[in-house]
């Protein structure tokens, strides 16, 4: 567990049922004791995942990198931001979450930010707080220029296309609903009320 | 397997093989043939959750109402938009996913929306389509009106607090990354996309 998830402020963890683990998944039915019914230890079903980088890279035009890849479970592929998961064991250093953010870029559509140019964090978010403690930490970044034309990936991942989008085009999939992870939502949403896009 | 997530245009189910089972959550390892790679099956893991409806509701006064909740695979309490699951064996009844969204606002918060104003739909997005098809069908509200002084809700929800934001407060919020729940950020950012807030 990590310091994000870890007890504090009254939340006490009594007991960890183990009930399925994969390389990826974790799931463990989790008793707890919570801070507003401290009489009432509860138990819930909680997936444990690997939190991610998510990178909404801006060309120095000013457009955005999309990948298009296929989710097996939707059955379906989506427009995303580029995306990769921590190594858990690092995720309280900031030097290794930046450089998964720029691997992950580089990895999924082909395209290096400078190394001049730091990557801007927008904070973290949670998935699915009411099943999961997966989390992942957006950044924007600056200046990304393509220098591969294919992406690199493994066996899990098909990544079909790369493109650059420009803001109107992203907000237009948003709005229309053609935009449809929380990464990419989650992003937007900070770069809108900070005032980025 | 609803609608959303089944197999068409180039996607075969090969095998499922089921790994965990409760109320709440579906675990399964799912063999698949993806579009890209019709020769390589592909087994993955995948964890199958109700699909969620998600409220923005506005006063008259344009103040957005939020609820505090205690979330045990956090260990903490977030600020988010009201939002409840939707009967699995409904979900392809638009007018079951209004009235579950209607009934979780009511619930969650003691606000409700008069009946003759319609809830307006934001269209769908996925929190984790790596490892889930959970998905949520978002919406914005009007006129909401506070009819109860607490919230009803069942053993596992702990809600510690229902207020109204105004639009700048919520903006900063996000900003800051202290709302930090894919719902509310997606929500947010459709919001945005639309010229919504």
């Amino acid at each position: 567990m990590h310091k994000i998830t870890a007890d504090k402020d009254g939340w006490i963890t009594v007991r960890i049922d183990p009930k399925y683990e994969d390389p990826w998944t974790r799931l463990d039915v989790e008793t707890v004791i919570r801070p507003s019914r401290p009489d009432q230890p509860h138990a819930w079903t909680v997936v444990h995942r690997r939190a991610a980088a998510v990178v909404a890279a801006f060309t120095r035009e000013g457009r955005l990198v999309l990948i298009r890849q296929e989710r097996i479970p939707l059955r379906a592929a989506l427009w995303e931001f580029p995306a990769g998961q921590i190594d858990e064991a690092h995720e309280d250093d900031d030097r290794v979450i930046h450089e998964t953010a720029r691997r992950e870029l580089r990895e999924e559509s082909g395209y290096v930010v400078p190394d001049g140019s730091p990557l801007e964090p927008l904070g973290l978010f949670f998935t699915s707080p009411g099943f999961t403690d997966e989390h992942g930490y957006l950044f924007v970044a600056r200046d990304a220029v393509r220098v591969e034309s294919q992406s690199h990936h493994d066996a899990g991942e098909s990544i079909l296309e790369v493109r650059e989008f420009s803001v109107p085009e992203l907000r237009r999939m948003i709005a229309s609903g053609e935009s449809r992870d929380a990464n990419t939502l989650a992003v937007f949403a900070r770069m809108c009320a900070m005032g980025i896009v």
